[in-house]
């Protein structure tokens, strides 16, 4: 029997990773391969088709293309200016993939991803208004209202981690100082260890660390293991992520708050503090009405389950 | 002929106001009755019935009913636990007015209801996605995104003014410390001019008022007077505000943030500080997107305007 399947694409820095996924989000094709090889994005396309071919002759029948990127932007379907990539300007990707596959494409960013992801295959299939955040090198997230992600007027609403939370605060990659992100992330928690370190004399077993090996796993462990700048910093963190969340409950009044990627599966060491300053800071109407939960997809499956869960939504809303 | 009309109605802590709107935003018929005198909300309805009776008969077919009110829920139809009306608990408004006009009924509160009024009547006409900001005693916020007001999950969203922007500020009416109202409204610039005042011996006209006697108008005329502590206070307050504006569009990204209410008629004196600051605390990709304009709306015809146009925009729609 044919089997109805979306192409899922995670387009990374490093890998691009792509499968065959089905309306219950099970991967029957799963590869990837070397992103900066395709200088051209169209050969990257092309050798996705090219794996996949034989796949999809046998079993499938294909519905759409989904495909999540940095800087990606739906209402155009292109990625634009990302750094982290070596395509510069702006890339029609999306329409690159609807002519190598003769299938409806769509292209979002990783954070919207996710959040479709979450919505169609994870803890939020009955929630209609609820803020995905990524909790990873950035702090990247997906707002979703009535059902849908919040794109704002050029597409690029969401960028929960650019909200400046403190006055003069950390330097930003993005030239601006401040942002949530520079606080509340794995590389947040990092500078947080090391300026908890130098403005303490407190044993730490992160004293034995180098900076550049610093991780959230490690910071994790040591806050396991009862370090108490690693506990602290846990809270410090935490205390950042709950305030901003408490100020954008008040935007957009969301049901959930769904925490996911690398420092999110620290479990209680961020979502206590986390949940703790974003109800103490919360306006009266709000209280005990929004829920902080973790994400039900696998760090490893998210990204592309994202961005299937992009292309059967869309074409569901065909 | 018979004319269509919707009656709007805007329900004040003193003043309850009423009119017949054409699809034009022409007004035909307007009264007003003193909302205290009504310990039962479903009198009040009556009242307005027994004004307009001759007048709807004579000429016009109603429509529908939009209500705007304090603490307004669009969702459930009703006034909830609004501190400056004499109802207290939940009052189902809708329904009443549905049950005694036999005509849908909608209501939502005042901020929603303005950016409702500048979309079909003002300024936003042609504008999906845009934040209505009234500058008033307190701040108002109504959040449209792709051509609907985001209500949120509980219908209690965009309430922008209650968003903290100073730890452990000043003290707002919501118990909480340092809300975005309390810097960027009238009550916000009066405050910062008694502080202006205590904490310097600068020369101002403004020393000779009681402080319950100041208004915004008065410190208007001040600063167009060339009086250095309210030229400060406007910069103050726009500082506050712009900063503000700049990290709700990285939530949200509209194309057009309009200002309303007592302070925005103060013209460039608070347009040009707030424009200043939002534009050098944008996040990049946001830069020379986002205009900032004024109202469309008279002042004493916003609230029933926009009332009015909740009632045409939602009997549109179904």
């Amino acid at each position: 029997m044919v089997k109805q399947v979306v192409l899922g694409v995670d387009i990374g820095g490093t890998n691009t990773t792509f499968a065959l996924v089905d309306k219950e989000g099970r991967i029957s094709f799963k590869d990837n391969i070397p992103t900066r090889q395709y200088s051209d994005a169209r050969n990257l396309v092309r050798k996705i088709k090219e794996s996949l071919g034989a796949e999809l002759l046998a079993n499938d029948r294909l519905m759409g293309v989904g495909v999540g990127a940095p800087n990606g932007n739906f209402y155009n379907g292109t990625i634009e200016f990302a750094p982290n990539l070596q395509w510069t300007g702006i890339i029609p990707l999306a329409r690159y993939f609807q002519e190598e596959f003769k299938a409806p494409s769509y292209l979002t960013n990783d954070a919207n991803a996710a959040a479709v992801g979450e919505m169609i295959f994870g803890n939020t299939k009955n929630i209609k208004d609820f803020i995905m955040v990524t909790l990873g090198t950035g702090l990247g997230s997906g707002i979703v209202v009535n059902g849908q992600i919040l794109y704002g007027h050029d597409g690029f609403a969401g960028e929960l981690g650019h909200v400046i939370v403190k006055e003069n605060g950390r330097q930003c990659g993005c030239g601006r100082k401040g942002c949530l992100e520079t606080y509340a992330s794995v590389t947040g928690i990092k500078t947080t260890v090391v300026e908890l370190l130098e403005s303490s004399n407190i044993e730490s077993e992160l004293r034995g660390f180098k900076v550049v090996d610093l991780s959230g796993k490690i910071i994790e462990q040591a806050a396991v293991n009862g370090d108490e700048i690693a506990q602290k910093a846990f809270g410090i963190t935490g205390e950042y992520l709950g305030k901003a969340l408490a100020n954008i409950i008040a935007i957009t009044s969301p049901k959930a708050i769904v925490l996911f990627g690398g420092l999110a599966q620290s479990g209680d060491l961020i979502f206590k503090p986390t949940e703790y300053f974003m109800n103490k800071n919360l306006l009266k109407i709000y209280e005990k009405k929004v829920k902080l939960i973790p994400s039900a997809l696998k760090s490893n499956e998210a990204a592309l389950l994202g961005a299937a869960a992009l292309a059967w939504k869309e074409t569901a809303n065909k």
